[in-house]
Formats: C-alpha cells, sequence, structure tokens
C-alpha cells in the first residue's frame, strides 16, 4: 500500500524521456510508476515535471558563510583568502552554514549532495535536521602541527559514527583535499581505510594548471595516485580540469567518478574540464556546483545550464540528456545511492518543477529544464518519500530564522554592514 | 508633490555603490532620493535592493514563439533552421509571442530593451499593452522578391508612426539585420534615414567568424561600414564578438554601443566578445539575452552572471560594477533613455530585488545580484512609474492565459504535445 501518489505530472523516466505517468511512493522508495492505484493521500503534480532530486555531487556547505567573500581573484590569491577566514569558522558556525546550504538546496531541487569541510559532525547536525541526504566527508589536510596518524584516527572515527546516521540519509566518505595538499602517504592510507571501511573517498584532483605541473614534474602524475590505490570506483573526484587524453583514460580504467563544477571552474580562472572527451570514455562525470563561495549559489539548474553552455561554445556535440544524467543518474553512482531515476524500488528522492512559467513554455521541455530552468521553479521536493518543501514552502526549517542568523553572522565577521548605514 | 515613496530599501546608486535611501516618484519620474517626505502612498521595499530597471539591449521578443526549437546546432544550420521556422509566423503570432517575452521581462527585472522582428506594429501592440518600455526596430534583410526601396520606405513608416508611441514608452530605429545578409546600399541608406529621423540603427555586426572573414576578403572590414555612414553614437551593434583591436578602436571612435549576449554567443558557438578590452578602449559595451531561441531565457541576471563568469574563466579583472552597469547605465546610453540610474529627474524604471533569501544571503549584495541572483528575485517593477508587477504578481496582464495560448500555438505548431500523451 503506497502511502501517497503523486498525480497528474510529466516523468521524466530513466531514458530521459518524458512520459504521462503517476508515482506512487511507499516507505520511502517509489513503488510503481504509471497507472497508480490511488492512495489515501495525493500530490498534484499538474503541470509539472516530476523528476529525480538534483544531486549536488561536490559542495561544502558551510561555506554560505563566505558567500561573496574573496571575489575576483585568481584560484591561488582566492585559496589564501578563503583559508585565512576560514580558520575562524567554529564548530557551532558549521552548523549555522551547512544548515543555511540545506534550506537553499531544498529550494533548488537537490535532494542530495558530497559535502566536504571541517567540523562534519556540526553539519552532519543541520543535515539530519533538514531532512536532505548527504554523504560527508572531513577534509584533511596535512600539517599545521598535528600528527598525521592522530588526524587520520579522527576522520575513521567520524567516518563510523556517522556512517548510516539520520535513517541512512547520512552516509560518509574520506576527504583528503587535493595532491597538492596531502603526501602520497597520506593520500594511501586514506584509500585503504575507504576500502577497508566500505565507504567513499574524495578529493581535488586536476583543479588547477599548477597542481597539474607539479605532479607531471615528480614524475607522477596519475601514476603514483594509482600505485597509493588511490583510483578505484570508490574514487569522487573534483573538477579535473587538467586531465589529458591519457589521464582521462586511466580514470575511465579504474571506474573513478568525476565532478564537474563549471561556475567553480570559470570564476576561479582554473580552466575548463574535458568533459566531452572524460564522457567520450565513458568516465562517470556528474555535476556540482562547488561551495557558494567560488560559486556564488548552490542552485544545481544554474550549474546544468552552465554546463551545456560550456560545451556548446566549444562547439562540442551537446545533448540535454547527458546534462540531465550528469545532475541525476550519475550522481548517484558516484554517491552509490540507489537515486537518480524516477524508478520502482528507487528512493523516492523526487522533485516536481512547475513549467506553467514564462520562461518554461517552448518546444522541448527539457531544453527548458536546461537552458531556461532556475532552482526558484522547483515546486515541491521530498527526500526517502519525506515531503521537504510543498508548493514553494519549506516545512522543516525556519528558513526565516536561519537566513537572518547568517546574515548577522556575516555582518558580524565582517564588523560591518551596509544595513546599519543611515538614511541619506 | 511625489505620488509615491519606496522606503525602507537599499538603494544601488549611480556611482555602483549601495545606500540606505528612499525613493520618491512623481509624474513617471525619480522626484528625489535620501530622506524623502511621506505620500499618501508608500512601497515598502525591506530587505530591498532598490536598482535601475534592467536593460535589455539586444532582442527578439517573438522568439518566444521559438525556445527550445533548433537545439544544439552551430550558428549556420540553427539559423538555416530557424529562418524555415520564422517564415511561417504570423503578425498575429508576433503579437502572441512578444507578450509572454513581456511577461516573462517584467517578471526577471527588465524594464526597457531594444528589439528586432517582423511585424514588429503587432510586437508595438503587446509592448504598449504590457506598459514595458521599448525600442523597436522592424528588421531588413534583403531579397525576398521586394525592391530594397519599397521596404525601406516601409520601414520608414513604421519608424515613423511608432515612434514615441504608448506616451513615449515605444521608441523606433532601424534594422538591417546584419552586414552578410544587406548590401552596403541597404545600410547607406538605412543609416541615412535613421540620421534624418533622428533615431536609433541596430544591426547584428560580426557576429561570426565567417561573417568577419567576408568582410576581410572583401578588402573592407570596418571601413566600408564607416563609409557607407554607418558607424557613429546612433549605431547599436549586436554581438561584436569577432572585433578585433582595430575595429574595436574604430569602434570607439565612433561612439558605437555594443550589445554584448553572452548566452547566446555560447549556445551557439560563435566564439566570446572581446568585452574586456572594447571596456578598456572606453566602447559603451551594455548587455542582451538575445531572442529567448538562442538565448533559453530573458533573464538579464542570467546574461550578467554569464558575462561576469566568460570574463574570470579568462582570468580578466571583473569588477561586480561593470557587470551591473552594463545592464544598466551603458544600456540607457545605448537605448537614449534617461534610464539605467536612481537619480534625481530620471524615468522612474525601478526594480525592487528581495535579497533576503537563502542564495542571497552574503558578504557582498552586489556579488549575490551578479553572481547568485536569478530573475525570480525580483519582488517588484515598474516603468515610468507604473507599477507592473508588485510582490511577485504581474498587474497588466493574465500571466497565465499567455502561456496558455503559447503553449498551445506551440504545440499546434508542431502538430504534437507531450501533454496529449496517455497516462502508462
Amino acid at each position: 500500500m503506497s502511502e501517497f501518489v503523486i498525480t497528474g505530472g510529466y516523468v521524466l523516466a530513466p531514458d530521459m524521456k518524458l512520459k504521462r505517468a503517476d508515482v506512487a511512493v511507499g516507505s520511502g522508495i517509489i513503488t510503481q510508476v504509471g497507472e497508480c492505484q490511488s492512495a489515501e493521500q495525493t500530490i498534484d503534480a499538474k503541470n509539472c515535471i516530476v523528476m529525480p532530486g538534483l544531486i549536488n555531487a561536490h559542495t561544502h556547505t558551510p561555506m554560505t558563510l563566505l558567500r561573496g567573500a574573496c571575489e575576483n581573484l585568481m584560484f591561488e590569491q582566492w585559496q589564501k583568502c578563503i583559508w585565512n577566514k576560514e580558520a575562524k569558522i567554529t564548530p557551532s558556525d558549521v552548523h549555522l552554514g551547512s544548515l543555511l546550504a540545506c534550506v537553499e538546496m531544498i529550494k533548488t531541487g537537490t535532494t542530495s549532495f558530497a559535502d566536504v569541510y571541517i567540523h562534519m559532525d556540526r553539519a552532519a547536525s543541520a543535515i539530519k535536521k533538514s531532512g536532505l541526504r548527504g554523504v560527508l566527508g572531513w577534509g584533511v589536510i596535512e600539517g599545521f602541527g598535528e600528527p598525521l596518524r592522530e588526524k587520520l584516527a579522527h576522520r575513521r572515527a567520524f567516518v563510523r559514527q556517522y556512517n548510516n546516521a539520520a535513517d541512512g540519509r547520512i552516509t560518509t566518505m574520506y576527504a583528503p583535499h587535493s595532491p597538492s595538499t596531502c603526501s602520497m602517504e597520506a593520500l594511501g592510507l586514506l584509500s585503504r581505510m575507504s576500502e577497508e571501511d566500505n565507504v567513499l573517498v574524495t578529493t581535488h584532483l586536476l583543479e588547477t594548471r599548477k597542481e597539474a605541473e607539479t605532479l607531471k614534474k615528480d614524475n607522477c602524475h596519475l601514476q603514483c595516485l594509482k600505485d597509493a590505490g588511490l583510483l578505484s570506483g570508490r574514487l569522487l573526484a573534483a573538477h579535473s580540469v587538467w586531465a589529458n587524453d591519457e589521464d582521462i583514460k586511466i580514470l575511465s580504467q579504474h571506474g573513478v567518478s568525476v565532478a564537474h563544477n563549471p561556475i567553480s571552474n570559470m570564476k576561479l580562472s582554473v580552466g575548463t574540464a574535458p568533459v566531452t572527451a572524460m564522457l567520450r570514455e565513458h568516465v562517470n562525470v556528474c555535476l556540482g556546483t562547488d561551495g557558494a563561495a567560488p560559486g556564488g549559489s548552490l542552485d544545481m539548474f544554474a550549474s546544468m545550464r552552465t554546463a551545456a553552455l560550456l560545451r556548446r561554445d566549444r562547439g562540442q556535440d551537446t545533448h540535454l540528456q547527458d546534462i540531465l544524467k550528469m545532475a541525476t543518474v550519475n550522481g548517484a553512482a558516484a554517491l552509490g545511492l540507489l537515486a537518480g531515476q524516477i524508478k520502482k524500488g528507487f528512493l523516492a528522492d523526487i522533485i516536481l518543477v512547475d513549467m506553467k512559467k514564462p520562461h518554461l513554455t517552448g518546444h522541448d521541455p527539457l531544453s527548458a529544464l536546461v537552458y531556461s530552468a532556475t532552482g526558484a521553479d522547483v515546486k515541491t521536493s521530498m527526500v526517502g518519500g519525506e515531503v521537504l518543501m510543498e508548493d514553494y514552502q519549506i516545512k522543516k526549517i525556519d528558513e526565516e530564522n536561519v537566513i537572518e542568523r547568517v546574515q548577522k553572522w556575516i555582518d558580524d565577521f565582517n564588523c560591518w554592514s551596509f544595513r546599519e548605514l543611515p538614511v541619506k
């Protein structure tokens, strides 16, 4: 017996075609797609596309606290600027920033995400509260006085304590920051730990030309990472802007997933990831926003549009289906979730996009999703069958309160606010 | 005596800084900015940025009818595909498509725009109804059996009849399609007519590499256009993707305005306009969406973000103020409007952007406007002091009715709609 049925909408089916179908949900799972028997409760999807919730494969939720800071800088200067500010961020700040990110993600159609930052136990409590699904990694950067073994023991405790928390909505992963900020030893140890604990491992990989050149200069490139045991189906690599043809083949051979972050890459001026070449080599390319500081927003529709435009900009054949898959099916594969498809037996992580909007009126609803929609077109959102937003109203978090608290935090952080200026 | 005062907001001042100020409006004009005496009627701008309405310097409003058609094509194939469809568009279709565009523009914060298409008398009636401000050109492409002189006489009649229509909200311009589709004779005659009638002239200029190479091959380049009298402060050139350093100097010398359309350029894969170089040479660069077919939407916030990202992508110093100016001050200068600034004596073309949103919470409201906002954050919009949208509600047009009529038109045009599929 299904608990509710989503009726009257147009379902984005796993083959990335639209069909008229109802979707029945029970026990957090999609129990039927098609002509469904009526349930006591229905959700009206009239004029809506019923599609898998978007999967943000690379973000740093607490970075909402730093949105708009460190603008107009090149990568190295930007990183220095951000790290200086991050040094002042406390565990309770992380909770607050992550909570705001959850609100933003719910409102813009993201239902699950891969999240790396510090104090991730506090992010976990925010994510638990939000109802979203997250794969959490507590980042590892070497140095800062703490011996590596202690650091890794701490991360292992986090991974084990929080894996399958919040009724299974929270899972965990290991998260070496990058091959530039972690030794091969650390990368190797974390890879082995991810294997032992059967969790993912994620890292920034080949984000900048400098990182690529350093690896190359050490006569290492991806070979060292392979030797360290990092390259596997458990690895979710972020960016991979500087992957060359040979790298792409290696990533493909080892089943590595790559999270493409088009907006962050453009804004930080690091280059453009070879997405078309990666897809050609059957690399599982998924899509992310990166943190709100480099990404501006956590709106995955903006990421889809920009990913499509970057490929069109280079004259590359860009199928709408490929872009939509990156944000759904491929993300689910990377995060190890039985989600990302409206299909019987899959998690009921579902969004309703209201297509009766002036800017979504057109010849091809899939084109509208990719090139015309924004997160603000998402009307209703659910995770594991729990409705987190209905008819544009967030249900589990006091949105206004969170916004006010974060804005106050930011104003206090800067010791200044234009909001305090006198009228003149 | 002011008719109403916008109170409690943060004004984006002409120097592109925010200040706390009220804005008084009377007879369609901004009568005061600062501490304003109370009026009978007030508009509450709490939590809002009060900024000039955005100016879309290049669009084709009726192209909403072709949104999502002709996807994933290179420029020449795309143009062929679109022209085939446009051949079937009737005057009443133009009215309908333009009406939908007006709804979309009002909802996303555009208050005035430069618009070129066919059957522009019918677009004019839609724009009149909408309350928006438009500069309208009836496009000229040579051939199609009609003698040039007759065509030009027709355009002159349009220019003269509709200039200063709708209480001055509608003005007109001459609109040769491009140097590729118009002879030098036509360009010269239209330039002279624009001078005689004291109106603007607009054309696609150096949009594609092919057009640039053709002009070069004819040993002409911009010199012929100069000889034809086209280059002047009355010229609004669209795209100028292939303007080289010498071209940019010539455009600057003659006071030509350039409308940059970043999304269209990326989607049609024509290249990237040298915006940074143009600004360095003091070319008046403004911003457009192009039509909804190449642009996906008419959301000028998306254009601002993409324009900024394209410059960041190339590692170029990208000041938020420059981007905001392109969409306001520079657009007004190009269109010859006393608008684009919140300043006493200027037209009361004003929008309120609600900043109390999760994705707009951050360190720098200007960064939020450029990198995080979408048109859906525009809460209230007015043109010449007339409120066209208040608290997200369109006031003068039955939005739902227009959407339904356009979607039916599109479905009939394609003889197919996924909306008609049986449930299965």
